[in-house]
């Protein structure tokens, strides 16, 4: 077999079949197969594209191009959950304990955050000793003891699709729905969980800017999970604006506690409980929607769920008093409001431009080096739809340095516009795929 | 500027500039731009293709990526003849001494054979102590006195081409109209004649399997030529067959000298004084075909085009003795017919497994390393609608070793297809493009 042939075949339109991907993914891995026949062949996918079944194949071999963990010494069903990632995004932090706290065994790698977007590790890290460098024993162990445990990514899964997605970045052929679907759900597939939960974000700040292109990456992404023999929801969630109010590590921490408090934003509130919700049935905790959100409901007024995430604190070294008194997370010096220059309705919040805004601040790593202070971010006053007078604050910036609040203030100013209609907002969640 | 939003560009359909393809083409040449990003940027080309102004500059780019010839010390019109390569294709050596003949300038810088077709310069070296190794001084002084000169490629004309060439050889990413026409025109630009006529082949034998294809690469090389300031024709010709009779070194020089005697095969002759006509109605020798092919005609028959090759040969150091006395050339021990297995029309002559059954005999070159015998090769006694009775040669196999001979019989009968009915053989002359 020659890749010479395979991008041939491609090129002109044909279908690639089991072996021959394997052929391609396992050469490349090895350094077999060169850089430039890759970049030709991921060319020739973006312009042909790949049919369901060859886009399983690539996502198994990738998959299986390093470790595939094996999670069976913990007892039920494990479930996972990936979100497309967005501004805001502390889903993870307040959805796990509430899924715990039903019986849902979380037994989660997770990443940090590069760029504009944070990682759930780092926002972890906000409680005072935290910390994801635990053995396999303990993480199996506190999973089967307390139903989550988060572990840093220190093994390399599906190391075909770190190459290929390297390759992809810097030869313009990222924006395939097959090869974006075979990448992250190679990973998940590695990472061993039976169930997993897609959070699929569309809008301005999420990378499928297109609500249709959104459904198509969810229901290809169902498609491969469930070719794999795994249980598959996906939920399409907006991320035209950034999620619930607050952007940055601590701050968001705090945002999650509430949530867990029942004291959370309405937006965020309705996205943990429809993902959670998808979780439970999965599980088969709950039958239907209706039941799986009475409970979720349920663990939050007894306060298991806050209970649960204090559990799962201190069960990796963190300080559990801090769930309970979020004061006590990592606070930053200048706290300033930003103030409306005008009168009217919020008709648009440039979701990546508030990310940039955290990053200037010190809350995100520019490059994988960088060390993050926590404490900074923003926490949004007014969202879109919300009307405004001049004078009021839009937002409050959380910064420990006076000239990068004032590069924050300008940005944050002009991210925002002020119209004289209002303009309803979307509906968080934008539909489900199963 | 980036390699990457480039490639970006030209895979969503845009049309790159002269400043980008040079930015491209110069960063490609000096290793800047690495393979892996140029590679994807000739897939995106392969299917979104180039407009004619942006292969006009691509070829520019690439004939100024080295050195650009300058023949301006050699008076007249310096023309110079293109074929797209064939089997049997030894035009160049009858063509070239028939012009000459009439005053044309012939500066020309040629190659050797790879593969199973053969280069002008293996040929010439058929005569005893002839070489292309000639100083650039010699080699003027020989255009202006004689008419003709022959270098061996030397010097790198158009190195980005090269590259280019050899990176799309690897990938899948050779046949683009666009691409074919800026490779070969790049190096002729480069090697500097103010007149070019292109011989673009046709058939199953050719590069361009359908006429209508052949037709584009000629308009295309047509226009590319023209706007680079140079005087253009195309002719398109047949390559359903062998051009001509003779396969293989000796075999074709002794052919091209029965031509510049007139008795020559009609193919072959047709299309030397076609070429012919338009070089000299390019070099403004004659003002038109029925002109310019009297003027061929009569320095074949007053003998002034065989003294002109004799002239050539001396010249670059070769026994011209052989002109005159061909039987002296290189010759095989074993010249042995191939006969009809059966009556019937000749159908078909698989054009390149009489190429590849030359190389066999050790006519040509499989890796550039490789040692050629002079003396073997095919001659075909029957072709392409001629009638043969079983037991009556169909070919002359000249061979210097009997295993060999045995190989090649096999498979020069199967490249022959002989059949009830009767077809016509294609015209050898298919068009005209100016």
């Amino acid at each position: 077999m020659r890749m010479y042939d395979l991008i041939m075949k491609k090129r002109n339109g044909g279908i690639l079949n089991d072996e021959e991907i394997r052929f391609m993914i396992d050469g490349y891995t090895k350094g077999e197969i060169p850089d430039y026949q890759m970049s030709a062949m991921m060319m020739a996918i973006y312009f042909k594209g790949m049919n369901e079944e060859e886009t399983v194949n690539l996502t198994m071999a990738m998959a299986e191009s390093g470790e595939m963990l094996d999670l069976s010494s913990i007892q039920g069903i494990k479930v996972d959950k990936h979100s497309t990632g967005g501004v805001g995004d502390k889903t993870s932090l307040a959805l796990t304990p509430m899924v715990a706290a039903c019986g849902v065994k979380i037994a989660k790698m997770s990443g940090r955050g590069l760029g504009h977007t944070g990682g759930t590790i780092d926002k972890l890290e906000s409680f005072e000793g935290f910390s994801t460098e635990i053995s396999t024993e303990q993480f199996i162990r506190n999973v089967n003891e307390i139903g989550i445990a988060i572990m840093g990514q220190t093994r390399e899964l599906a190391p075909a699709d770190k190459l290929l997605y390297a390759l992809r970045d810097v030869t313009a052929t990222v924006d395939n729905m097959s090869l974006i679907a075979s990448s992250i759900m190679s990973k998940k597939l590695a990472a061993g969980a039976d169930a997993i939960v897609l959070d699929v974000k569309t809008g301005s700040g999420a990378f499928m800017k297109k609500e249709a292109d959104a459904f198509s990456l969810a229901k290809e992404m169902v498609s491969i999970g469930k070719n794999a023999g795994r249980k598959m929801m996906a939920v399409i969630s907006d991320m035209d604006q950034p999620l619930g109010n607050a952007v940055g590590n601590a701050l968001e921490v705090k945002e999650a506690i509430a949530t867990l408090r029942g004291e959370g934003p309405k937006d965020f509130t309705e996205l943990c409980l429809t993902i959670g919700s998808c979780m439970l049935q999965l599980s088969g905790l709950a039958d239907n929607d209706e039941e799986a959100k009475e409970k979720l409901q349920s663990v939050i007024e007894n306060g298991s769920a806050l209970n649960k995430l204090a559990s799962f604190v201190e069960a990796q070294g963190g300080n559990k008093n801090m769930v309970y008194e979020p004061e006590l997370l990592p606070k930053a010096a200048i706290i300033s409001p930003l103030y409306a220059p005008c009168d009217g309705y919020i008709d648009r919040i440039a979701c990546d431009e508030v990310g940039i805004c955290s990053l200037i601040l010190g809350g995100g790593r520019e490059t994988k080096e960088s060390k993050i202070d926590l404490s900074v971010g923003i926490v949004l006053q007014k969202k879109v739809g919300d009307y405004v007078r001049k004078g009021e604050p839009l937002a409050v910036i959380h910064a420990n340095d006076e000239d990068k609040k004032k590069i924050c203030e300008e940005r944050l100013l002009a991210a925002y516009r002020i119209s004289n209609e209002k303009k309803d907002e979307g509906p968080v969640i934008r539909g489900l795929v199963r």
